[in-house]
């Protein structure tokens, strides 16, 4: 028997309807776990300790004071929120919260995005990769993000060299469906 | 002619009422130039660089899940407010904004605190001043306290070595006062 055809309420508000989310001039939508009124929390191509998310405004905004007291304070609970799944899933013990606010400050993609990385007392080499993405050598997600497209756009094989290899695209999105699935289960109930 | 006897108002309410404001363990009322209902800005003993300064809750508690939904709005709407006055005032044209959120990611002093550190395009050795921070090696804000009030209590003297040298309080005073002159500026009219 054929499906009956969609009601004008389906067909006003699709099952599953599907945003796209930009970071930067970035679709990042399949990296993306977690949406709120005014953020979203994103995967990243090349996280610098496992669980290393960003969350960021909606709005493409650059800067901190770009946005309106709602957003910032939306942005913040959102890591809050996001903190609580990654120390269940990735056993951590404290985070470095950080936002560079600005290109002298080391911010790639103009679009505010907050880093939370989980730290364990003993995570190898945890230190240095956080202080190395302060020098700019890691973590530049603007240029993993473009790295990522262009190895896109050139037939699915992945922009690499021997020292940074961003992941394939197929591994993010495992992620993120991995950690979607375990946020709701810390949903308030 | 001597000044008249106080009012019953101005007994109720002194005109420069002096609230103890505590950063962990350590009184730093002198410290502090902005507070809002939530939170409070002080100056630091030792900043990494010019106009580094801390945003902190007004009740110490120690990690950012711990704060209210309304202290942690409050708090990083503090730091756009601070932010905004820092620019002009040292000429920012960036900020690192971070957050050690737990021991095992350099957090120092058990009560939130977020750094807030002014960049420019070419400061000199930001980025590697800002690292050193991350290795625990400058900026650990809860030696430098400590290293303050032994220096006061053995007699007025400060705790210094040839490398690391944290300022007076007359320093940090004066300055804490410029800056909160330099906020009234910035209010909104």
């Amino acid at each position: 028997m054929p499906a009956p055809p969609p009601t004008q309420q389906e067909i006003a508000m699709p099952p599953s309807p599907t945003r796209m989310i930009h970071f930067g001039s970035f679709n990042v939508t399949s990296q993306v776990f977690h949406t709120t009124a005014h953020s979203f929390a994103l995967v990243n191509l090349k996280p610098l300790l496992p669980g290393h998310i960003l969350v960021c405004p909606l709005q493409p905004k650059p800067l901190l004071r770009d946005l309106t007291a709602t957003e910032t304070a939306d942005l913040f609970q959102t890591v809050t929120r996001v903190q609580k799944t990654l120390r269940r899933v990735y056993k951590a013990e404290a985070f470095n919260v950080a936002v560079q606010d600005g290109e002298a400050a080391g911010q790639s993609v103009k679009h505010v995005h907050c880093h939370v990385i989980p730290r364990k007392t003993k995570d190898e080499g945890g230190d240095d990769k956080v202080h190395e993405w302060l020098e700019g050598k890691e973590g530049d997600v603007g240029r993993h993000q473009a790295e990522g497209s262009v190895g896109e756009r050139e037939g699915g094989g992945w922009a690499r060299d021997e020292d940074r290899k961003p992941r394939g695209r197929e591994e993010m999105e495992r992620e993120a469906v991995l950690l979607k699935e375990e946020m709701a289960k810390d949903e308030e109930t």
